[in-house]
């Protein structure tokens, strides 16, 4: 059996993969004849996409090296009766410790603490009120799923409130309450941050917008970690420049890489990471392993077991 | 009763004390007369000081503003028969969310994100093994009182291993495991973080010094959240261009503030913060209220209840 490993996946997990009865292929060893022939896809690049195109191929499942398969051409892989996997819980811990972080930056003012390093001038003037802490604090969390799960249970830990948003207002592990996606306006106004990690969809596509942000009277902090264009950037730079909210945390963003002129470097108060919140050094040791676990399950039964996207919704 | 109320002592707390048989002076309002007369005063400062120089002062109770009392003249103050409290445990929170933080600033490589705002140039290399979780993490924390036991507390929930370093290596609340402080440097090389909360007494006066830092193989992250002089900082120096310490926070120091001349300014890989982990919007509630409890006692039973040093030991 062929299975064609995409540019995606880095070299440190390509190594010691089982043998049995298997060919490995890539975007460099694969030749025109393989194209018909392979039957698995690990991770999506243009290869793949070309693979999809041919009307003779036997591919029957992808494993997606993200937990969001976004980019994937999902009504063309549906339409070919293609299963794809992805590596949802693979990211929780990275994203959710990452979302503290955010919040501990701007609780704990640490631009104050930056700024100083860049004049080498202490600067202890203390505005009591200005530093804060993690307990008490209110988070509206929309995606209930694995990672806005874990996020919520390390928020819980340390003392915060949790409450979720997700299609139908369901219970969800780690939140203290939850809401549906079309009745969260209130508790939009009590809460003291707001994380997205919904999957992007046309649903989701331009979610936060000024309709959005005008529901808000004032927000401690935004914080994104979904995908980038879940997000109107001209709507929130108008929200923060109306102060309605006051810091945002961005890792993800509607054009990547974000360009240097994106006014959004020039916001003291807007934190930017480069698409990181989810990478760690556990991050690839996960992704390999749901890719074996669904592999064995794929060469026992003609499909994989876990982690099955559906097509349909787009997670 | 005439009580004094120091220079230390911010206004927002001042207001709405209670007023029955009691008399408040601070430096504006205090004569002459008034020196023989107090009995309580809050906070430290030069007034007290003066007070404590006198022959015929009758001032019984010191109510310390903050956790730690180094500063104060101790010998001078026991052999007077004079009662000190602090604040013990009013900062724990402010100064374990801190910490948290220092730890996941560097774990999470915020200087890369923060070179790319000065830059306005996105940067996505990615360099998996570089960035860590707080899971799995081996915390060595010296001081296992009330806010080394909230650090420790806050880090297991977050899957870190605890060890503390106390006297005797007596077990205490939220540590895995606990070892003397002549009795820790196999413990010294299995850590990845190494916190110092431990009061400042002859003791610990540069307890943190080439000798201490030449048992460490490689240490990820120290991190000074007590007090400046338990450090010698050009010991420290000298462990970070060796390597041997990765990454240090700092939000103490031995002379403060810090010096603009100060080489930490220049490193990169050491976050400074300006004596203020301990800050929060909860903080000045919290020395209020313990003021008031122990005033309560005072005025009732003639000395104060709560949070009481030993003169002796410094803390």
């Amino acid at each position: 059996m062929k299975i064609y490993i995409s540019n995606q996946i880095p070299n440190q997990i390509r190594e010691n993969l089982p043998q049995n009865n298997v060919t490995y292929l890539n975007s460099s060893s694969i030749t025109e004849s393989d194209y018909s022939q392979i039957e698995v896809a690990w991770g999506l690049d243009a290869t793949v996409k070309d693979i999809l195109n041919q009307n003779d191929h036997r591919l029957k499942w992808i494993q997606s090296f993200s937990a969001g398969v976004d980019y994937f051409p999902k009504e063309q892989i549906a339409s070919q009766n293609i299963m794809v996997t992805n590596t949802s819980g693979v990211h929780s811990v990275a994203i959710a410790n990452t979302t503290l972080l955010y919040a501990l930056f701007f609780n704990r003012d640490l631009n104050l603490a930056l700024d100083m390093r860049n004049q080498k001038q202490w600067n202890d003037k203390r505005n009591y009120n200005q530093l804060g802490l993690l307990t008490k604090k209110r988070w509206l969390i929309f995606g209930t799923g694995h990672i806005g799960s874990e996020i919520a249970r390390e928020v819980r830990l340390l003392g915060g409130t949790t409450v979720g948003v997700n299609h139908t207002g369901h219970s969800a592990e780690n939140f203290d309450s939850t809401v549906s996606d079309t009745n969260y306006d209130s508790e939009l106004k009590k809460a003291d941050i707001v994380v997205n990690i919904l999957p992007l969809t046309d649903e989701t596509h331009h979610m936060f917008n000024a309709d959005f942000f005008e529901k808000l009277d004032h927000l401690f902090l935004f914080i994104n970690v979904g995908r980038g264009p879940s997000v109107n950037t001209a709507d929130l730079i108008d929200a923060l420049d109306s102060g309605r909210v006051e810091h945002a945390a961005l890792d993800v963003f509607e054009e990547e890489p974000l360009p240097s002129s994106s006014p959004l470097w020039n916001y003291k108060q807007v934190l930017i990471t480069p698409h990181n919140s989810s990478v760690s050094s556990e991050m690839l040791p996960g992704v390999k392993e749901v890719f074996l676990t669904n592999l064995k399950s794929f060469l026992k039964d003609g499909k994989p077991s876990e982690k099955i996207v559906d097509l349909s919704k787009g997670y």
